[in-house]
């Protein structure tokens, strides 16, 4: 269920998102909290650091630096993770994500679900949106992100 | 199968496990190679970095850049792969992945199997035995790094 804090996180990973694709990078945002407050946020960053592990999750993870534990966190991200940022997902162990854009990306929430994490769909209007012209905008970009 | 241009890299994924373990970090290397050459190699930098993504294989695949393709590429690491690192080489379609140790870590290789990975293992007697001196010796780190 989606409750008004997750609002108000995924509303920051969107805004990472934005900020990204002003960038001239891939829009894609995420912020790892716990007990609703922000642990860490980010966004990716293939193009503006040249680096093909940087996706928004991922950033993020390497923001919040060392933690104790991820049993207490939850992560959001703007769109579907990918295969890499699943797998960090189920690795460190974190047991709900809020996930604000499915329809342009997705597949794996199965594959998250089948492990124990509870996964929340937003369907938000706004990341979707965003998603929908950098892919209409930067097809080649797109496309180099997610491997095809 | 293990050919000796895979024992020759997955020795230089050893040596990056044997620098980790003398800067005081988890002693755990990776290649990236393509043609039998080194495109990239890393580390594990969890210590060193305070980074918990840097695991050995997402570090090899950060130094390498934006590639055009992995499917003409082998990843090299002297541990087997965590479900971050297993997840990153699905994504990135990796076709093939060469494993020093799978006694003191493992269990990921059938989700890479079953996702038409060619998985060799080399049961390498040098990663097996610094893997196991690291264990020993720093098990707090070890289990933190596994997120356990």
């Amino acid at each position: 269920m989606l409750t008004e804090t997750d609002q108000r996180l995924l509303r920051i990973a969107y805004d990472e998102a934005r900020t990204g694709f002003d960038e001239g990078g891939c829009p894609i945002g995420s912020v790892l909290a716990r007990g609703g407050q922000v642990v860490a946020q980010g966004r990716n960053r293939r193009v503006q650091q040249g680096d093909p592990i940087a996706h928004g999750e991922m950033d993020a993870l390497r923001k919040a630096g060392r933690q104790k534990t991820y049993r207490d966190t939850v992560l959001y991200t703007s769109l579907s993770p990918c295969m890499m940022c699943s797998g960090t997902i189920v690795q460190f162990g974190i047991p709900r994500v809020v996930i604000g854009d499915t329809r342009n990306f997705g597949g794996n929430e199965d594959f998250l679900r089948a492990r124990g994490v509870d996964v929340v769909i937003a369907d938000d209007p706004d990341c979707i949106a965003l998603m929908q012209r950098f892919i209409a905008e930067k097809p080649d970009l797109w496309a180099e992100d997610i491997a095809e």
